[in-house]
Formats: structure tokens, sequence, C-alpha cells
């Protein structure tokens, strides 16, 4: 099977596993979201890493359809705090219903993924079940210090990377530690192919503060611009008043600040203070560094090369995407 | 071990297990609920629930642990959603913090559930793991129930029993079949011991309905009244609906539509009405009824008697509880 295959094969059990039961309340905003897609990123990764150790990956589909129940509850809760009104261009779930509704259809969600991940190959359930409360604390705390850095005077890179770490590459990094345990992984190769996972996730996140600025608004899916019309703190922020001499650190500040009228002229300011600080090339060789680094644990994996070629492609596939 | 050493035992693990950890934005509102209390009840029965079939209890302190925060969690995320501002005499989290805490703070508590539930005996984990989901997914939908009756125009008394046997029992049902296997109970005692926590959860939902109404107002922790005032469906109203002539249950039918300036008033014109259908009566003998149904069930388990006798001492204090 290849990548294609097996997202497939992850949106057939998808269907298969549609929330029916009562009280249709609880489960019919779980079918919206989960419907809605995405680019089911965690599951197929999961199914990737499962497949590098073995061929059948029947056994990893609940694993897989946990991860993606849970990412999907996170979603919830996060576009709840965040007050967002769409996501993936649709109404969000507490926009659609109400608030009390994504709390509680978010909070049957996660317990939903502990429910499938049981479904397990029994004698790894401990395994698993410690990989998924592991990265789920992360989660929760990573969006804890996203919320922080908010209201926060100053970020340094280092807490940045170590939010992004958190919030999004740790529950790549342990699906696919989970594909490969529930493949027949060895201590070893399991964490390298978490540590893979996590490299991966930071680049992805550093592309996705990159594209937020600098993508095509033709192809980019979300407004370009987003980030900075919202004040939100990024690498490529805090890069720049890393970088920058005491008057531009003080625009930029300034610029952080203000909600303004035109807000494409505040774009501009922007972003030509991030050309003249090259901060699109430092983030572009920063997320190349992960990426780099993600690919040698992937080499350290004790698998034939042909096994890797898929997981390969779709890691350089992801961090070059436009969208 | 008697019942309040074992509740000393547990208040000591609490204490050891305080969230020290980083970020304090996450953890502290953790530590602020787990401290103001309650009656843990839930830890308390599981570890009667384990006493009854090994002495040593201490394999069962991180389940113990475990139910309190799951608990604890439901009542961060219950009371954003009943806006309730007072929780065990104190500002409730939200209230305290704000929304977004008391989400986020939740979220990772009910992921904590899991995480110490994981440091139970190994070879018991996939059986504890199924037993907190299930009950976990019978809470959230008895929550979803409860909301749906507020807006619903008739709730009949079965559908009723099965709202409060979700909401309430399960948890304390779960947990003492959690305690009940960790002890090494065979499939037959804990399935008696799930039983028994049930049809007591019930019995004590049903006291507190009782008491809410007819409570003595220098014991009741709560107002008196408070369901009336606020037209909660209960036992009492829906079972006088039941029982009342067309004219009676229409009256009944407008009191629980209004939001009166004269609140006593209308709280002593429903007290009339159950008064007139001797509600409060037939309340406690339903009551009574599940608590026999429970000592049937502990009857059933196959251990000596005078390894029930605390068991059976709790259950009959939490029943005959005034506050």
């Amino acid at each position: 099977m290849n990548t294609d295959e097996l997202r497939t094969r992850f949106l057939e059990y998808l269907a298969e596993n549609r929330f029916t039961q009562e009280p249709q309340g609880l489960y019919d905003p779980i079918n919206y979201i989960l419907k809605i897609g995405g680019k089911r990123m965690r599951p197929v990764m999961l199914l990737l890493a499962c497949r590098m150790f073995k061929d059948d990956i029947e056994d990893a589909l609940p694993a897989a359809f946990a991860v993606e129940v849970f990412h999907n509850f996170t979603l919830l809760h996060d576009d709840i705090m965040d007050d967002a009104p769409l996501r993936r261009g649709k109404a969000t779930v507490h926009e659609k219903y109400d608030i009390n509704t994504a709390i509680l259809s978010g909070d049957v969600m996660m317990i939903y993924a502990y429910e499938y991940l049981a479904k397990s190959p029994s004698h790894l359930i401990p395994q698993l079940l410690n990989i998924l409360n592991r990265v789920a604390i992360g989660v929760c705390e990573g969006q804890q210090y996203d919320i922080n850095f908010e209201t926060a005077e100053n970020v340094e890179l280092a807490e940045y990377m170590h939010m992004i770490e958190y919030k999004t590459a740790v529950l790549l990094a342990g699906a696919m530690e989970m594909g490969a345990r529930i493949g027949g992984a060895d201590e070893s190769d399991a964490q390298h192919v978490y540590n893979f996972g996590r490299d991966i996730g930071i680049a992805f996140q550093l592309q996705d503060d990159i594209l937020d600025t600098f993508g095509d608004p033709a192809k980019f899916g979300k407004k370009v611009g987003g980030d900075i019309a919202q004040n939100k703190k990024t690498f490529l922020t805090i890069k720049t008043l890393e970088l920058a001499d005491t008057t531009d650190a003080e625009t930029l500040h300034q610029l952080m600040q203000t909600i303004p009228n035109d807000e494409a002229a505040k774009i501009q300011k922007v972003k030509d203070l991030y050309q003249k600080y090259n901060i699109r090339s430092i983030a572009e060789k920063e997320m190349n560094t992960y990426l780099e680094k993600a690919l040698r644990h992937l080499d350290a994996v004790t698998v034939t090369d042909n096994r890797k070629t898929e997981i390969r492609e779709l890691a350089r596939y992801l961090i070059s995407r436009e969208v």
C-alpha cells in the first residue's frame, strides 16, 4: 500500500466508524468536524510508520483513528479559546452549535481516542497508553504556553520552539511512534521514529509560519498576513526582534500592539522589516535544519531503505507545500 | 484500615501528588479544585471495594486518584456549562480564573486520570482502561441528556432515571469495579460490585433531589429550594407530573416556566403540590428500593461478611445524610 492507498483505507475506516449512537446532540458535532476533513496527516503518518515494519496495517487503524479523533478534539476546544469562527473554511463547532456543545463533544472525543486506542492489540496497550498520555499532556501544555505568549512582553526563541514542539510536533511524533510499535519496532527504532515525527512536526510548523506571511494568496487556505494582523508571535517576529537594532525592534514592538484601520499597510511594514533582516531565508534555513535532523533519524531506523521511501517523500512534500 | 483510615491515606496520596510542574497557569487551577475538597466518595469507595478482596490497598491508590481527578474534571466543565459561580462554597475555576483556563485545565485533568490509571499494576491496565472509557463516555452522555432536558417539553421518569444513572452513578460504579479488580475480584464479583455502586449512586442522586427541596437549611450546603427556583426537572417534578390531575399538572408546568419576583412563594406552591401527591415519601421509597437492590448485590459478593461491614455502613450513611 502506498501513501494514497493508506489514506483511502483510513478514510474507509473513518466512514465505517461514524458516531451514530444517541444522544445525537453529543455525537453529531463529532461527525461534522471529522467530515470537514483536513490532510489526515497524523493517521496517515501513523500508518506509514507501521508499514515500515510490517506490511499489514490493519492492527494500526484503531490507533490511527484515535489520533485523528484526539487531534480534532483539540481543534474544538482551541477554536473556543481562540474565538475562531472558521475551521477549514467551515463554521467551527461552537459557531454552528454552541460553546457548551463544543466543550462536551470535545470531551467525549478525547475519551473516544482512548476507547479506540484500547482496540489495539492488547499486549501493546500499556505502551500505547503511555505514549498517548505523554503527548496529550504535552499538547495541553503547549496550548497553555501559546496562551501565555499572547500577553507576554517578550518571548525568547527557545521558548517559542519549545511551545511549537509541544503544541504541534509531539502529537505527530507520538502518532508515528505508536505506528512503529504496532508494526513491531524495537525500542531504539521506535525512538528514532518518534524523533523523526517530532522534527518533521517542528519543520511543518515553521513552514506554517512562513506561509502565513509569504504564502501565495491564490493557493494558501487562510488569509495571508493573518498572523501579522492578529499580532501573533511567530518564529518570524521573534527572530526579527532578536536580530533587529534598537530602533527597528521598537518599531516592530509598536506595530505588534496595534490594530490599525489600514491592515494592509501594517502587514507591509512588518514584511519590510522581515526583508531587511532576511527573515524568510533564515526561517527556511531553520526549517530545513529540522527536516535534515528528521531525515537522519529516519536513516537510523534499522529497516531496508526501500521501506522508507514513501515516508521520506511525504516528509519532503509536507515541507515544500504551498497550502 | 477502616473507612476513615482509607480516606486519610487517600488524602496523603493526594497531597503527595500535587501538580507542581510548569506551566503554572495550567496546573494551579487543578490544585485549587482538588484542594477545596468534597467528600472524596468515589476514591474512598474504590479503596473500600479493593479492601473487600485484599488487605493491602496501595496498588489501588493511583486508580483512586485517577477517579477523583476525573470527577473534578467534570466539575470544571459542568460548571462552565451551568454558568455556576460557586462550587463547595468557593469560586468555580472559570470564575476565579477564566473560561479558557477551566476548559484547558479540565482537559489536562482528564488526561491525568488516564496517566494515573496507567500506574496501576500493568496486567490490569487493559481492563481498567476499558472500565474508565465506558464510564467516562456514560458521564458525557448523561451530561448531554441533562442539557437536553432543560429545554425538553416533557421528560419521562424512565428517561430521568437513565440520565442520573449515566451522569452520576456509573462513575461511582466504575470506581468500585476498578477497586474490586485491583483487589483481585473475579468477573462475577466485579460485576456485583459495579451494580452495587450503580444502585447506590442512583439512590444517592435521589437523596440529592429530596434534600434540595426538603433538606434542613441549617445543615444542607446549598440553598434549599434551588432546584425549584431554577426550574430543574428532578425526580420530584417528573413524578408529580405523572401522578397529578390535569389541573395540577398544568399548574406545575406553568410554575416551572416562570422566574418570579417572589421566589419563596413559588417554592412553597411547588412544595404544596408535592405534598398533595405525597412525593417526598414516594421518592424516599424509590431511594430505599435502590439501596436494597445495592445491598443485595453486595450480599452476592463471595467474600466473608465481615469484609463487607464498612462498605455497607458507608452506603447506609450516604443515603441517610442530611448534607
